[in-house]
C-alpha cells in the first residue's frame, strides 16, 4: 500500500467512525501535509482517491468536505460471480415490457433512462434554434446533411482538445444520438456470429443491439467502484476470438463504476496487444461530480483502436437526437454505414446545438446540472438508508444519475417491479441488464428528477415491499 | 385494343405529327365526345392515358394541354434484359465514389439525389419551429421521443385518410427520414442470406442496404413507363423463396415509372397469394404532375402486408430528417427495432413539421413545387433534344425530378461521369442503380434545380462528350 493510500484509508476511517461528520470541512492540503508529515502532493493524491470513492467532495474555491452520506453504513454491491464464457442474447422482450411501463406520466420515474428534462436550458436552446435557422442558407442544409454541420463539429473537436485529444475532423461522425453511434461502431467491426466483450451488468440497449445483430456476448463482470474486471478480460481475450469490446469507462450504466487512470491504461494496453477495437460508450462524461472531468480511454488512443461515442442527450438537449463518434481508424466505415442507414441527424438540431455551444454558456449550465444531480444522489441515498431493509447494498457513483441497489437475496426484482408499478412507481429490474438475465435481486434507480415529498413516499413504499419478500 | 386506347393513340398521332402543337389546348371532353362519337367517360379514359404517358397535362379549371415536349422524337428507354435470377450485391464502393463527387458546391448538380432546397418554404418552417418550441413542454420531449410526436402522427394519419387509407395510429412509426423506415422495414422481415425482390434499375441505397444486411437481390426489370415487370415477378415468386419485395409504385427512382391501378391490384394479389410482404418506397408520392395523386398499393392492403415508407424530405423539409412507415402487421417489430437503433427522430423537427402541416398551407406549397418541377422537366427534355445525339432515349415521368437517359450503345456512363465531373458537371451513372452493375450506357439526371443558361451550357457540354464516344 502506498503512502497516499494509507493516508486516504486513515481519513476514510475517521469518516466511517463519525469523527469527521457529513458536511464537515476536512483539513486543507497544507494543514494535512503538516499534521501527517507527508508532502502536499501525497495529500492531494489521498484526497483525489477519497473523492473517487465518493467519501469527500470538492467545492470550488472552498476546499474538501465530507459528503452528506459518506457515513451511511449501506455497503456496496458485489461483482457478478457468474462463470459462463459466452452467452446468446435474448433480453429484448423483457426490456420492452419494462420500457412500456414508463409511458404513464404519473408514474414515479425511478425506472427511467433519462434525467428530468427540467434540468436542461430548453428555452435558451430554442432561442439558439431560432437564431441558427435564420442564418442557415438553404444550400448548407444539403451540405450539412451528408457531412455534418461544420460549426457543430468544430465545437465538438474543441471540447476534445480541452480534454487532451487532438481530433482530426475526418474522425468525427455526427449521428442520431449516441445509440446510433454505438450501433454503427459495432457494425463497422463485426459480423453475425462474432463475439463481443460487454460488461455485466450492461446497459440494456447494448444487449438488444447484440441480439439484433446476432452477436454473442462475452460478459465481463463490473466491480461496483473499479469498473470492468481486467483480470477476467485478459483471460477472455487470450482464449476467445473476441472481435470488439463495448465498455463504459466512466459512470457505467447501471452500476456507476469508473475505471481509474491506471486501469484505463492497462485496458488500452490489452486492446493493443490483441488488436481488439473498443467501443467506448461515454454518454455521462459531462456529469462528473469531482473537480476534474474523467479522462476517456480515447485520450490514450495512439493506434486509432477506440471508437468514442457520446451525445448531447444527457447533458444539454434531450430529444434533439444529436450524438457523435470519434471513430479512430474505423471512422470512414462508420460514416458510410450512416449514409446507408439514416443519412444524417436533423440539420436544425445540429445548428441549434452549435449555436448554443458558441453562445449559450454551456459550462455554467453543466456546473448547475452536476450540482443538482449530486444533491439528488445524496437525497436518494439518505432516503434508501432510512427506508430500505438491512442487507441492502448500494453504489455511490461519482457522476451520472443512477444508483445500483443489491437487495437481500430473497428479493426478486422482477416481482418488485410489478408490485411497484401497480403502486405507480417504476424501477429498472436487474435482469434487463444481463444477457444471462442474472441480477435478480438487483435494481437500478434513477435520481435524475428533483427530490420531494413524493419521492420520499415512493422510497418508503418500496422499502415496505422489499420487507414483504 | 379498347375504344379509349384507340382514341388515345389517335390523339397521340396528332401530337407526334405536329397537328396538335406543344402548349395547345386539346378539345374539351364534351367537344371530343361529340366529334369522335364516343361517351364522355371514354374520352376521360383516353385523356388519363395520354396524361400518364406524358403527352398532355391538365391545368386546374382550364382543361388539357399538349405538353411542351410531347412532340419531341426522343423515344423511351428499353427494359433491363438481363436474365440472372439472384445477385450478390457489391455496389457500395461505386456509389460512395459518385456521392463523394457531389460535395463541391460549384458542380452542376445533375447527379444529386435532392431537389434544390430553394424550392422549399424554409423560412415558414423556421417560424413553425420557433412557435412549436415555445409551446412544447419539457415532459413532452421525453414522451414524444419514444412514441413519436402525437400532433405529427395525427397530421400524417389525416393525409392517409384523404388518400383512402384509414390508418390506426399504432401502425405508424415516425423515423429518421424514409431511409431509416426502409431499413427497419426490411430488417423486420429478413435475416442474413434471404432473397429480396428489387427493381432493376433500383434506388442505389436499396442496393447498399441489401449489401449491408447480407441479403441477396432478385432483380425484376422495370419498364420505363409501366413499372416493375409483373410477369417476371410472378415467375420468381413461384420459383424462389423470396422473403420480401422492395418496390417504388410511383415515379420510380431512377426511371420514373409508375404502376397503374390495375397493375397495382395485380401486384397486391401476387403478394397475398405468396404471403410476401412489400416494402413500398413512396417518397415522391406528393410530387405528381397530374390532377390526382397516385394511389399507393397501401390503399389495397387489407392483410397488413404492406410497409408504406415515406418522408417530408422531398416535399417539405429537407434536412429535418423526418419520415415514417405505415407498417401493417410488422409495425410493432419496426417500432422496437427503431428503439434499439436511434430511439427517435429529432423532437423539435417533428413538432416544427406538425405545426407547419396545421398552419403552413402545405397544399399551396405542394402545388407550386409540382408546377416548378414539371416546368423544369420540360426544360431539360427540350435541352436534351437539342444537344444529345441521335439514338438517345429518355423517360418522361409524370412526377418526381429525375430523367433516365439511355445513350447510344457505345457510350460508357462511368467514363462519361468522369469526363463530366472534370468539367464541373455531376450525373448519376447507370451502374450505381444495379446489383449486377448493368446499365452502362444509361444515366439519371436531376432536374430539381431551377433551369438557366448554365444548365443549358452543361447539357450542351454533355452532348459534345456523348458524341465523342
Amino acid at each position: 500500500m502506498k503512502r497516499y493510500e494509507r493516508l486516504a484509508d486513515d481519513i476514510a476511517g475517521l469518516i466511517r467512525n463519525g469523527i469527521l461528520t457529513p458536511g464537515e470541512k476536512i483539513p486543507s492540503v497544507r494543514h494535512a501535509s503538516k499534521t501527517y508529515g507527508v508532502s502536499p502532493s501525497t495529500v492531494f493524491q489521498a484526497y483525489y482517491l477519497l473523492e473517487d470513492r465518493g467519501l469527500i467532495q470538492a467545492r470550488a474555491r472552498s476546499g474538501y468536505f465530507v459528503r452528506a452520506l459518506a457515513g451511511l453504513p449501506t455497503p456496496e454491491p458485489r461483482s457478478d460471480l457468474s462463470t459462463q464464457e459466452t452467452t446468446d442474447v435474448g433480453v429484448s422482450e423483457l426490456v420492452f415490457s419494462v420500457l412500456g411501463s414508463l409511458k404513464n406520466p404519473h408514474t414515479m420515474p425511478f425506472g427511467s433512462a433519462f434525467p428530468s428534462p427540467d434540468l436542461f436550458p430548453l428555452a435558451r436552446l430554442a432561442r439558439s434554434m431560432t437564431h441558427s435557422l435564420r442564418t442557415l442558407s438553404p444550400h448548407d442544409i444539403i451540405a450539412d446533411m451528408t457531412a455534418g454541420n461544420p460549426d457543430l463539429m468544430r465545437q465538438i473537436a474543441l471540447r476534445y482538445m480541452v480534454s487532451g485529444v487532438m481530433l482530426p475532423m475526418e474522425e468525427l461522425v455526427v449521428t442520431n444520438g449516441a445509440l446510433e453511434a454505438l450501433n454503427l461502431s459495432l457494425q463497422s467491426v463485426t459480423q453475425a456470429g462474432d463475439l463481443v466483450a460487454i460488461e455485466s451488468p450492461a446497459f440494456y440497449a447494448c444487449l438488444q443491439v447484440l441480439e439484433r445483430l446476432e452477436l454473442k456476448a462475452v460478459e465481463i463482470p463490473v466491480h461496483p467502484r473499479d469498473g470492468v474486471d481486467l483480470k477476467i478480460l485478459r483471460e477472455r481475450l487470450a482464449s476467445l476470438p473476441i472481435k470488439a469490446c463495448w465498455f463504459m469507462s466512466s459512470f457505467q450504466n447501471p452500476v456507476g463504476a469508473s475505471l481509474n487512470e491506471s486501469r484505463k491504461q492497462e485496458l488500452y494496453s490489452l486492446l493493443c496487444e490483441h488488436q481488439v477495437p473498443l467501443i467506448e460508450d461515454d454518454v455521462y462524461a459531462e456529469l462528473y461530480y469531482g473537480e476534474r472531468p474523467p479522462k476517456p480511454i480515447k485520450t490514450l488512443d495512439t493506434q486509432g483502436l477506440v471508437m468514442h461515442c457520446s451525445s448531447f442527450s444527457k447533458s444539454l438537449a434531450p430529444g434533439y437526437r444529436v450524438g457523435w463518434v470519434a471513430g479512430g481508424r474505423f471512422a470512414e466505415r462508420i460514416a458510410r454505414l450512416k449514409l446507408m442507414t439514416t443519412i444524417s441527424p436533423s440539420v436544425p438540431a445540429q445548428t441549434a446545438i452549435a449555436d448554443y455551444l458558441q453562445h449559450g454558456n454551456y459550462d455554467r449550465h453543466l456546473r448547475k446540472l452536476r450540482y443538482a444531480l449530486e444533491s439528488q444522489q445524496d437525497a436518494m441515498l439518505a432516503s434508501a438508508a432510512r427506508h430500505f431493509p438491512a442487507g441492502t447494498r448500494v453504489t455511490r457513483p461519482a457522476g451520472g444519475y443512477f444508483l445500483w441497489f443489491e437487495f437481500p437475496d430473497n428479493v426478486d426484482s422482477l416481482q418488485l417491479f410489478k408490485l411497484a408499478l401497480a403502486q405507480g412507481i417504476s424501477l429498472a429490474p436487474g435482469p434487463i441488464f444481463s444477457a444471462s438475465q442474472g441480477f435478480r435481486h438487483c435494481a437500478r434507480l434513477n435520481y435524475g428528477h428533483s427530490w420531494g415529498a413524493e419521492s420520499e413516499q415512493a422510497m418508503a413504499l418500496l422499502g415496505r415491499m422489499l420487507r414483504s419478500f
